[in-house]
């Protein structure tokens, strides 16, 4: 028994804000048991990794020890929680326990990846218990933007634990739980050995609002409108969906859900009731006998993302709908650092368009669903843990945060993705590094981060492809024409002349003083091509392409 | 003369912010001569732009007009100003004329592309006054956040306009003219008939606050600091660099420049004298001598630029010098939309050695050198013009800009890239759309940016490109093997069979089926081969590539 020691490993959200993992183990030394927290998925970018569709922590280790894992626990159904479930559950193959509208979603999840849902249980709040192996886990109601977020109680041999999931601290949330510090200080008695605790907004230096602030604005916002108004926000955020047709609504407006991922969060709203009194809505279809004036749009789209509702608006019609002069466009949203680029695209267009739009700068239409810091403050203090260990932020994030935790006399750690700490003891012990990652979903398969896959995207991308083909005779003699192919760089080289053709000369010409030894062998040959193929680009219009050269020996028919 | 007009046509910085270049026009219609304000470059991204070095606009429509270019005005030294120079005057060949700051960048940017600085005059502040053509033009000096910065008065037959250049309202610039209104004051008496004005703040509805402001809060920050501190700004912001320089001496601290856009603008601001006083300097090899605690760096890369001091700082070494646990990093700049990725990626890996990284979040280490919407205002209750054009600004900020004049009874046009307004009568009245776009130099060679060659590597950085080599024989016939070469793509299909074969297998199916007009005539050729690959990725992993066909028909030698 002595020998058994508490581990804490993140696999993915430590050092990074998306995809989140983190994974908890009790038992003797490479023997533990483990349970997971979340599993997120984060979102790829031109920049990085450009024609992936999404990205998921590299599960390796966990997955090598899955017949160790107990269970996997969801705390709320943000893509960065759940969003890895359908792509990853079959190398894990553990039960999932979430609360009912995030096991809805986590079902979902797992059914659009052709799995079955039988995976995934629904568990009721504290002080329902689930048993993991030596964990008894139970999930802690928090306010957050999403119906239904929970921190998770996970009591081991070693020590109570606290994870806060994403929080706020908000009385009056409109849809789900309020916070409830009577609930949490309630569970943190007998102590909390460690909290784990949401980071993301620690260099806010004010007080968290509620949701409830928005209500006025919103209404006044819309009240005042002459057009037809057209809102946007997560599409998770069933809160704001409500708040803002609730405003509609209140200005004699009928209400259209538009986009997908805004339709399927507010019928799981509905189905699991955590909605309660949900405002009429009517079809696109119906929109169109409706004037303008008496109509309110809420549509996806609030981060710029191309095929969404927004940008569809911002292009022209979508479902029988389009923005003209005198609408009102409201961005009841945060842009994510990245998505500055996209938002702009789309809030420009508009204002060609003549509509008037009115996003949050102001702060009166939007609040975050993270805790700023006074209110990561209020948590410590009210759970009073012996250490905090920051997660869900970027370095940064983590390191300032254990820094106010310190400063409490709190014992802290930074413990950035692949970092296992052992807690056993009174404070934080860093014991190993694992190797983590990341993996890409690209079309239908996964890939490895590092596989250098998507590396060669982004070198064609920056400096174009050239192609050249190379035919070796039965003989073994190189026929001296090459043919030369060019993808992503200008068509003529300084003289006016084709760039192939004169690609083309230049690894004829050097073809020609090949020797033999050189033609017979490929990876010489291809050495030989692409330099000459490289040097002469450069030399024409100034880039270094990457090449790619096609030998075809022939063989005697 | 009746027949005379007064035109305006911006080619660049209206309805984006960058690349500015505004033309003004007196004459008979289709024969009026011109002057340009301002020849200025934007940046490339990942996203729209891979791989691009720069972009300017498409001077197509003046270059053939160029026999009526009278002369080129640079209204201050940023690079959406002037950093077109080098690139586009060859195409232009019109005199150039600056002040003397600016004009000594303007030197630079001719020569680095290998041209004459000749072309450039230097022209004192009003009241003189350059004669182009019809037009009188004299540099009127206000403050902004670089040296010498300069609105335009410019007088025509038709009336006197005044264009602002970039300017703040500022009184304590700490380098360079202050703003001075009996100056704006005076120019303005006698009538103006249109402002031509910067719009880039105009949504934010706070005065804007003097780079004087920042001096104590930089002090103290830098005199409370322990390890080395390292501080980042714009490269031509010398008042900024000035401050900082100024509070590291005041520390005790030897202070560095490092980077070559930082050196280049101070000795620029020294050589023309602007810059009254420079604290001195010690190289980075004698900073090797000095402790760390005694080191102030000033650096260039506030933007996150890869190359740059910061970014190499925080990868490791750069000249010898590095950061560790303790020192302390401020960013005395605003990160501009699109560049928070790579600033967040050098704030963690500064987290990560422990270095305290501090930001302008705060509002303490940054003023902005536009003016805001209430000093906008300022500007156009004194210059009390008849119409007032917004520039330098996305299209919503040109609409917001013209909404708050049309408020104050004054005559306003949006006018994005490529509108032509007749100012001739009592309103701008839009009498031509030109054709206007971006130029990209790429490599060493100027592309339209709708050539199709950044498209093509956007296509293959989203989806991976396959080659395919078919050979035709001397008796044409196909050669039924193929050679497939994949970049950016798995390589593996689900099987787990080398991702290349099987597309192989495929396109060789595909060919030996190919009738023979199929197979002799190329496009035709090529179209099935392409589809076979495309379709074969699709199944395999999902991808639809880009695919290159090279068909090499052998000849009887």
């Amino acid at each position: 028994m002595s020998s058994d020691r508490l581990i804490y490993l993140p696999l993915g959200g430590a050092g990074e804000i998306g995809m989140n993992m983190y994974l908890f183990g009790y038992g003797p030394a490479g023997k533990e048991r483990f349970i997971m927290v979340d599993i997120g998925v984060t979102f790829p970018s031109m920049e990085s990794s450009p024609g992936v569709d999404l990205i998921t922590p590299d599960i390796q280790w966990i997955a090598e020890r899955r017949d160790r894992l107990e269970a996997i626990f969801v705390t709320h159904a943000h893509e960065d929680h759940v969003g890895a479930l359908g792509l990853l559950w079959n190398r894990l193959r553990a039960p999932v326990f979430a609360r009912r509208f995030t096991a809805e979603i986590a079902k979902m999840k797992l059914e659009e990846r052709g799995q079955s849902a039988d995976a995934v249980s629904v568990v009721k709040p504290f002080p329902e218990t689930i048993e993991a192996g030596p964990f008894k886990v139970s999930f802690v109601p928090v306010s957050h933007s999403i119906p239904e977020s929970a921190g998770l109680l996970i009591e081991t041999p070693a020590g109570r634990l606290l994870h806060t999931g994403d929080f706020k601290l908000d009385t009056e949330p409109g849809v789900g739980e309020a916070w409830d510090p009577e609930l949490w200080r309630a569970v943190s008695e007998g102590g909390i050995k460690a909290l784990f605790c949401d980071s993301t907004n620690v260099f806010n230096a004010h007080p968290g609002r509620s949701e409830a602030t928005l209500t006025e604005s919103i209404r006044k916002l819309v009240a005042g409108a002459e057009g037809m108004v057209v809102a946007t926000t997560f599409a998770s955020n069933v809160a704001r969906v409500k708040t803002l047709a609730e405003a509609g609504i209140a200005a004699g407006r009928s209400v259209v859900l538009l986009g997908r991922a805004m339709r399927r969060m507010v019928q799981a709203a509905e189905e699991t009731g955590v909605l309660g009194g949900v405002p009429p809505t009517v079809t696109p279809e119906q929109a169109a006998d409706i004037p303008r004036e008496n109509l309110m749009l809420i549509v996806t789209g609030s981060q710029g993302e191309r095929r969404a509702a927004s940008a569809q608006l911002s292009r022209g019609r979508y479902l029988g709908l389009s923005m003209s002069e005198g609408d009102l466009f409201l961005f009841s949203s945060k842009t994510i650092p990245g998505n500055e680029v996209p938002v702009t695209r789309i809030m420009n267009a508009f204002s060609e368009m003549g509509v008037d739009v009115v996003d949050d700068s102001g702060g009166l239409y939007h609040v975050s669903g993270h805790a700023n810091r006074p209110d990561l403050e209020t948590v410590h203090d009210l759970v009073a843990p012996r250490m905090v260990i920051p997660m869900h932020g970027e370095h940064r994030h983590l390191r300032e945060h254990a820094r106010i935790a310190r400063k409490k006399g709190m014992q802290a750690a930074v413990a950035p993705n692949g970092t296992m700490l052992d807690l056993t003891g009174d404070r934080p012990e860093v014991v190993q590094h694992v190797e983590t990652g990341r993996l890409y979903l690209d079309g239908s398969v996964m890939i490895g981060a590092m596989d250098g896959i998507v590396l060669d995207r982004i070198r064609m991308a920056l400096n174009g492809h050239v192609t050249v083909g190379v035919i070796v005779d039965e003989d073994d003699e190189v026929i001296e024409d090459a043919w030369v192919n060019v993808r992503g760089l200008p068509e003529k080289g300084p003289s006016g002349a084709p760039l192939v053709e004169l690609i083309e000369d230049e690894v004829a010409a050097v073809l020609a003083r090949a020797d033999r030894r050189t033609v017979a062998d490929d990876d010489k040959l291809e050495t030989v091509v692409k330099r000459a193929a490289r040097m002469a680009a450069t030399e024409l219009v100034g880039k270094k392409p990457e090449v790619t050269v096609l030998i075809s020996r022939l063989v005697a028919q």
